[in-house]
Parts: structure tokens; sequence; C-alpha cells
């Protein structure tokens, strides 16, 4: 029996991108729609400005959108998908946790707390367990996970799959799209013919998420990982996709064909939404790209390629769906961890 | 008086570029135009498909072209611009030069041979000394110089300003703009909502012509400056104008504060295409860009901007026009140091 | 059992997309590929350069590309699809139709011809008929039946829901994505921060086909509709999907409603690739738009919307995805058709 | 003695514009900026996001702005610039104009006021005698012109041209760059890889407009022209510059010659702004182009080309620069002919 799920913000642009892959997802149905005040009681066809590139579910555009708020949401909802602006997502995420419900968050509120759990289910499922000590930290009933920045998701898995060639630098530079920031965050007038080689707060983010992510949970602390992490970020004209330049110094020697295969045998999990194999590595020094490769996995899967040495250690470029796999999917297959692990 | 100039490869891309630049250039004056053997014989108008946003000049429109051969162009002529695809380049210049013709070349051919000088007038206006080993060593009565790749020109004048500090290591990502492929280099279809991160040969150039620039002459040879230096090149969709992402590592101490008083205090030349300031730094961390600032000293400045510590050493990105200063500019420049320096 | 198909200049744009349909399609088997001389020999892995943005299948990948010539294709193939550049297609398609191969073919020649069947399924399936003369005409065994140009599929369809209103006159502007003049066939010089009103003999396409296809085969000739039609065509910045402003006067009354309910009740066929519904009618003034609805009924269906009433009758806009229903889409439901009809 | 002028709306858009052509403008001197309450009292370099592809002038920067109140602008400005929203312009318009300053406004608010001259000087310079009616009327010391709509300037001069053959139907699609919805008006997840065949009341702007634009003023009322218009109207991926297809159909015979004739031989008046010619008519059929041609005459030219005959008479596509010649300029354009008809 499917497990009855809500979302928050469910009128965003990462809101609808959940509606999308919530909709025929047998393993979970989708229960609750919150919103704005200004939504809240009009029906889903009503409230959202729907922008996905596939029509409203039937059932769904006819559902009522309830506020964004504890208790407006049924009691036999057990799973909140929150996509929510930071403030927001700060604001009313603890009363859901409080109130009961696991929350699987996108919203970028907390993710760096040293009680909330951090993940990307390929990449470090055991920092689930990072939730008993929130339980016993702030005596929730629910708990609260979140899934990384899209930026920082594009190229984690790929340094996940060298930890063992011993991480020490890392020099990223980013080609993100313009769904990275909402759908009014850029303006046209901004970036047609035009890059911009800023976006506030990202460069953090990829600094310091990925040392979390790829850091030890001793079961009762989690300690980051030593590499460094300098990144620079542009937005650039595409639709989705964000591509990422790294470089890697490496403790041990690491050549492009021993990166090639330690990317490409990097396990993908058990999970319905985790793609096989989780990162595809090209062998056209042109690739990846993003209008070409970014539907991988069904938007899912990491795509490499461009590997080659340099002075400074190992280059490579990567690539990955920012509002499916760095959004949205990545809500859902923390939801999928969360059910394979008994939370729900 | 002006010089008597004549333009290789006039019906391309830069050799439009060229024309724009040089018809009212009050130094020199535009004798002859040359082109494949398929145009000799027609008139400008008929043989070059105009693609610059400012119509042909007339008296440029009437102009026979002729085939690229010495033979075919008037001996009053003392300064050839070249701009040819390399392999033609690397064919025809030589005879140029041995005919006594003084060349300023965009082509990439002979870029890196140890004889010819390779020239930012701003940074390395004392390597054009070379021309005395070249015509010892090659018998001519003419002289080749070359100006660097469009993508190299672009962070070139920004270490410049900084060597003072011992460069040491720099890792680059660049943003490059579609007319840097030249008119057909780039289909739409490859680049509309998309990025490709990969350039043929590119990230070699600013590899080994950096090192080059900065270099030090000591009247008989050339040394490389001993930085190391990495890149990796990415191809967006915009018209005009590389952006870049530097990140550099120095002997001495380097604050962004120290950085930008570098680069603001870094000399321009008296020379008339030479912009002054060369550096302009913008104290908005989402500048320069490639649609805003490109066009800033007629686009013959070099921007930069967002400059920040990072534990990589000194992080910062940079813009130029790349068909401008990054190509028919650059050979202009070139052109005007050879006459200011007694080769004319 | 599957017919066996093969695919005529199967390396290029639309033949990709061609595979791309075939592949997956139960009535098809991809028996044959075949390309230019310089193609032939090499497995089609090593001849095309896939751009689809779904990886080569792998038996496809392996196949061996021969040349474009009857006596290449193995005999036990019955349907040949063509997407040749339309000189090719006039100087081999013959020859396939000769040595007894159906053609359902996309390239432009023949077209006009009187004796070739011009033909959109929903619209004008009786036209088959056709055939009859044509080999009655040529002695052929084989047959060639055409799609029309991209264009003209486009607002054809919805006119057709319209002729029991009587068409007199249509005023059509297009604005047309760049994967219509093939992969080549714009720069992104061209084309990006641009827009260009004009397209090779596109104009008349419509003009002159569109009457072809509305017209009536009585059995012995086919009498074009006497509608007049003038087009306007431009190309823009998108990537797929041709949007296209329509005015159409009328013999009788015709009120947006009236239009739109014709429109929707319009039928489609039950051939597997034909959509339901084939049109589909916006309320939305803003839809459709090219990113938006080119995958409506798996980039099969027309979308149209903005009716309104004017001085000059009906006006409307409507939108196909133009390399899936304007190309490779409606040669495969061409196909689908002559199989219905028997000539498989 | 320049003429002292102030700008409504300074901070915005077409704001902007007005400023970068107003500041080297011999006969006007910039005396006044003003903008939103939350702008009054700070300096214009504080209160504008400076987008322009030139830099602010310095003393412009320097400038305190205040509110857009009569009272807050010295009384030595004797011409007021107004670019506001139009429900702004509404209210505050009749305010400058009753408090004795002449107003040249690029607002929609008032266009098709009886006692309102609409003016394009090239094309009805006469209508500006209507301001004596609208003092009668209104009691006012100051005055109010308008500008039109940009998208009616871009084909109105072509039309002015055409007038002597008997205007009667005209149809015209427009393909509209994204700076004619101000700055914010187009997110660029609207627009990139799309098209939107859709903007709001501007349909009903070509249509009304134009009809006053070419009616005639016979000393006491307006009669507007007799010709039907119906325009549709689309937003493309472009930063500048309309491009417009249109068909018209004429009392008399007119051939593409004759209309060239016409287009070509229109006169431009002996005011600084006005380009001459007005109208450039290109042979090439593919032009105009917006990249390419919008800038000619400094912006304040009309391109037209591709003239062919039609079933439904003349078929052309002209262009213009919509934030120029369609906005800022115009309305500078107008602010010249109110000094030379001893306004100022």
């Amino acid at each position: 029996m499917a497990v009855r799920v809500g979302v928050l913000g469910a009128t965003g642009a990462v809101g609808q991108r959940l509606i999308q892959l919530l909709e025929p997802h047998p393993e979970f149905e989708i229960a609750a729609l919150t919103a704005s005040e200004s939504s809240a009681g009009h029906t889903y066809q009503e409230a959202a400005k729907w922008r996905v590139d596939s029509p409203i579910p039937d059932e769904i555009g006819e559902m009522t959108v309830t506020a964004t708020d504890p208790d407006d949401v049924p009691d036999d909802v057990d799973l909140i998908f929150s996509s929510l602006p930071s403030s927001v997502g700060a604001e009313v995420e603890p009363g859901f946790c409080e109130a009961g419900y696991i929350v699987s968050s996108n919203s970028s509120n907390s993710r760096m707390a040293a009680d909330v759990p951090l993940v990307i289910p390929e990449v470090n499922a055991d920092h689930l367990d990072l939730l008993e000590v929130q339980r016993d930290e702030r005596g929730w009933d629910g708990a609260l996970v979140k899934n990384p920045n899209c930026s920082t998701i594009t190229f984690v898995p790929t340094l996940a799959a060298l930890t063992e060639f011993g991480l020490e630098k890392v020099h990223v530079s980013t080609l993100q799209a313009v769904s990275g920031a909402g759908y009014d965050g850029v303006t046209s007038m901004e970036i047609i013919d035009n890059a911009i080689p800023y976006i506030g707060s990202e460069e953090d983010k990829l600094e310091t998420e990925s040392r979390k992510l790829l850091g030890e949970f001793d079961g009762a602390e989690l300690n980051q990982n030593s590499m460094a992490v300098s990144a620079s970020c542009n937005r650039i004209p595409t639709i989705d996709g964000h591509l990422e330049n790294v470089w890697v110094e490496t403790e041990d020697d690491l050549t492009p064909e021993a990166a090639a295969e330690a990317m490409e045998s990097y396990p993908s999990l058990d999970l319905r939404s985790s793609p096989d194999p989780l990162i595809h590595v090209f062998d056209e020094p042109d690739r990846p790209q993003p209008r070409m490769d970014r539907t991988l996995g069904n938007g899912m899967a990491i795509a490499a390629g461009g590997l080659q040495e340099t002075p400074f250690g190992l280059q490579y470029n990567c690539l990955a769906h920012n509002t499916i796999r760095g959004a949205a999917g990545a809500s859902v297959l923390n939801g999928e961890l969360l059910l394979e692990n008994g939370y729900l």
C-alpha cells in the first residue's frame, strides 16, 4: 500500500517537478498539497501556474490546496516533501517534525546543522542514522532529512567514487542552468547572449555541503571530510542541467583510466529512482552536454567526461539535471531511502 | 602619411573585423585585400558575406580581391594583417616575410616558435626585439609577429599585473562565445540551450601561450615563465566576449585588495588602440558579464571582478571581447607597436 | 510479424529521428541503413554523429551502413523510409520504386507531381489511391508516397478541420525552429539574439502543398483546393517546434467557438502514431508555445490556441514538433497507413 | 542654450535609455530625475540598477532622484520626458501639464484620447496642432504629446510611405524582443528555446494607434485612417529589435518596385535624431534581421526588406530598435519637434 505524502510549496517550480515525479510513483500517493495563504482553498489547477512540460494530472488539478501548516494536513499523511524558500522552510519545517511527520526537504535551511542528515542515498545513506541523534536532541516524533543544493549534487557523486584515492584539493567551476534560480529567478534580459559569474551563496554551498556529504558518521557525530574545496559559480543561458569543470588532487596517484573505472563501477542503490549506472562516463571529449545528457537515467544519472591529467591532478567535467537529480528527484529518492529504512 | 596595409583572409570573420577597425584608422590605409582563389578577381562586396554590425565601407566594397600571394599585393604595401586558418597561414606567411612584408598575424601557426615574438603590447612589448633574432636566423627582410589566441589574451593581462607577487599556479575555466569559432564554427543545434565542455586544442593554447607571453627575453633567447597553468574550456551560447574564472596561487601573499590595485594601476600604452585603463576592475560581484562589458574601451579593455580569497589563493573572473581585443584588435595593436618601434 | 524496413539517409538529422521512432516500433523492424558512399561499410555507430537526446540503440549502432542503392539493400526489405536532400532523393528514389520497394519519403522532390500522393493520414488518407494511377503511369512494382514539409504539416490539419466552412483566404506567418534546417543548416552566429525573415523555397511549399493536401481525388485526378494561401516564413532561436500565426477567411460565418469545436472534434485515426486528440485546443491565450507544447501526443499532436475574430476572419496560432510530426513521424505514420491499406 | 529637461521614471529600462540619449544631446540638459517614493532622496547611482551597455555618466550618477511630483521638479525645467507604467502615467502626467510642463510621453495611457497628439514626427508632425485643441479643452499651460507603442512605430512609417496607393487592409505578425516588456517583463524560463504567441493588449495597440497616426487632422478634429488592421503578436528570444511581417492591400496597384521606391524616398526630417534615410530598404531577401540591423541610423532608422507580391497584395518585413526608435528615441524626437515648433 502506498505511503500517503504531502508536498509543501506545491505550486513552485520544484513543487511542480515533485508532483510530476510523485504522481506516477507506485510507493507514494499524493494526499496533501500546501502553498501560501493566498492559494489556500483553491484547487491546485487554479493556484498553480503550471510550467512543467507534461499536463497537470487530472486528480491533482482538482485537489484543494491548503496552507502550509501541520494542522491543515490530514493525519494519515506520513511523509512530507518540502521545497520552500529557505526562510519559510526554517519557520515551518520544525513544526511538521514536532507534529510527527517525516520531512524530506530540498530547502536550504538547516542543511549544515550537526544533527540533520544531508543525504545523497548512493553516497552516504549511513548518515541517515543521524536521525537518532536528532530525535534525542529535539524530542521529535517526526524527522528532518535534507538533500543538498543542485550544484553540490552534480559533482559529489564523482568525488565519492574517488575517495579511495584520498581527496585533497578540489577546484570546481560551474555552468548552471536558469531553472536553478526558480521560475522568476533570472530575467531574459539578464541572460540572453550573456553569462553571470556569480550566484549568491552558491559557492559556499558547494564548499561546505560537499565536505559534510563525504564526511564520516561515527554513530554519535558527523566528521566532515578534510578535503579543501573552492568553487566559482556561473549562470549561463541553458534551461536545465548544471555542467561543472572539476580539478581534483589526491593523495594517491590517480590516472584518468583509474578514475573512469572508479566512476563507472560506483554502485547505484536498489531504490526505484536510483539509476544504474549511477555515473555515466563518456569517452567523447565534448560530453557531457546539458541538452544532450541531462535526461540520462530519467534525469537521475550523473554524467562525466573529458577525464585528463593536468599539472594539478585529474581534470574532468560532470553534469546532472538540476531540477530532477538536483532537487525534486533528490527529495523523492531520500523518501524512498526513508521507506527502505523503516522510517515510514 | 598613413602606412599602406593589406589584409590576408579579408572575407573571414576576423578579416571583416580587421576592415571595420582599419578603415577609420588614421595611421593605416587599406590597400590590398586577399582571399581564396575562388574570390580573387571579384569586388570585396561580391566576395564577402558581410556579417559585421556596420555596413561595408563604400570604397572597401568596390576594391578587387586578389589571391593570397605576395606577387598579387602591390609593392607599396608595407604591413600585412593576417587572419588565416593556421594551415594556410603556415604555408603563405613565410612567403610574405621573405618578400619583405612586415606581417602582424592572428593565425595560430608558429605562435610558439622560438624566434617568433608573441606579443600583447601592454604585457611584453620588449619581446618585439626577438625580430632581430628572427631576421638573423631566417634571412628575411620582412618580419612575423603574432598575437595570442583570444582566450589567452583574456586572462594574461590580469596575470601580468600580478607577476610581482610571484605567479606559481593558475587554474582557469573559460566560458567562450561562439564567434571565437568563426562564422560557421558552431551550429545553432549544438549550442542553443546547451554548453560544450571542449574546444579542440584550446586548453593547450592557454597553457603554453601564457607562459611564453610572461617569459623573459634576455636579448638572445626567450625564457618561458615558470608558473604552471591548467585550463578547462567551454563553449556557451553567447555571441561575443570570453568570460574566464581564474584561481592564481602566488609566492607572496596576495589579498584581493592588493590584486585589484595592481590590476587597476597596470599601465596601458600610448598607442591608439590601447585603452586607459587597460584593466577595469568591478566592485560588483556579478560583473564582468559578456553582453554588458565586452565593449569597454571600444572592445579593447580587459574587465575583471569578483576578487576573493580561497583555500587556493586568489580567485577572480575576467572578460575580453574575443574578436576585437582577442583577434582583430590585437593584430591592429601589434601593427601600431611595429610602427612606433620603427619597423615601418 | 514486423515489416522489414530500410532507412535512406540514416545518418542525417531526420534519419536519426526515424531510427529513434522505428527502433521500438512493433510493426516495423530496421533491416537496412544507407548513407553516402563515404559512410558505406562502416558501422552506424562510426558513421553517424548521433545527436538525438536518447542513446543509439545497441543493435542499430552495430549495423553496417550501405550505399544508397537498391542493390545494396536486402531483398526482404519491403518498406523504405527516405529522408534525403531533395536533389539526391530525386535521383535515387525512382530506382527503389522500380526495384519494387514501397517508399515513404520526407524528401521534398516530387511532392507536387500529379501522380504522387502527398499525404497526412488524418487529413487525406484517400489520396493514397493515387498510387494506382502512379503504378499505371510509371510501371512500378513499388510506390512513392510523400509527406509534406514540416511547416505545411503544422497548419494544414487545423485548416482541414475548418473545410466545412468553405476555406477562401489564408495568411500564415511562421516562427520556425532551427532543427528544420538540418543539423548544420543554421549557424549559431546567424540566430542567437536574432531572427531571419526568410527560408529559401519555404513559403512556396506552404502555399502549394496545402492546396494539394486539401484537394479532392476523383479516382483519376487530384483537384487542388481553391483557397488562396500566402505565407511569410521566419527562423527563430528555438530548437524544435514550429509556431504559426494563421488568419483564415471562410465562405460561411466562423466563430472562434465553432472553430475550436471543429478542431477539437476533428478525428484522429486508428494508427499507432496518430494521437488522440489530433488537435489540442488551448483556452489560455498565450499557448501553444514551442518548448511547452511540442511533445503533446509524443510529438505527433497539433496544438492550437488564441482563436479570435478579426476584421479578416478567424485568427489563431498553431504548433507542431517539426522533426517528429513534421518529418520523421510523418513518414512513419504514412508507413503505418500503407500497411493498413495492404500495400505491404 | 539647452532646454532643461526632466525624466519621469528615470530608473526604469526606458528611463535609462532616455538618459543615455539625452546626456550627450546638445539641445537638452538633464535637470531632474524622478522615480518612485522609495528611490527619492538617493543619488541616481544608488537608485538605479543600471543595465544599459555604456556606463552611467558621472554627473548623472551623482544627481539626487526626487519623487514623481511637479512640486519636486525645479521650476526652470521646461520639458518632461515620461516613461511610466500606464497606470502611474495616467495619474501623474496631467498634474505636470497643469503645472505648465510640456510632457513628451512614452507611457501608453491617453494615447488614443481625442485631444492628445500621438506623433511620429516623420509621419504626422502636423498632428502636433492638436495641442491647441487640448489646451482649449483642458485649460493647461503645459501640454501632453505621446509617441506610439514600440511595435506600432516599427510598421507605421512603411505604411505612411504607401498611403498614396490607398491603404485598405493590413495584416501584421510581430516577432518582438524581450526588452519591449521591460527589464523584468519576461523570465528566462519563459523564453529560452521558446516563443510566446501573445502579448497582452499589444495587438489592439497596433490596430488602433496605426489608424490614428495615419489619420487626418482638419484643424479641429482628428479623423482616423479608414484602413483595417489585424495584428498577431509574438515574443521571441531576442534582446532588442522588433521584426514584423506585413501584408498590405491597396486601392491602386502596388508593385514591390514601386513600394521600395516609395519607402526609400520617404523623407526624414531636419531634426537631430531623425535619420536619413528614414527607411532603409534591403535587396537581400533575408534582411532585415534584429541583431544585424537594429542599430541602423543610431537605432532610429526603420529597415524593410523582402518585398514581394502575393495573392493578397504586397508582403514585406520591417524592423526597428524597440527601445530606441520604439521608445526612448521616439520621445526625444518628439521633444525635438516640440522645440522646433516653438513649444519650448
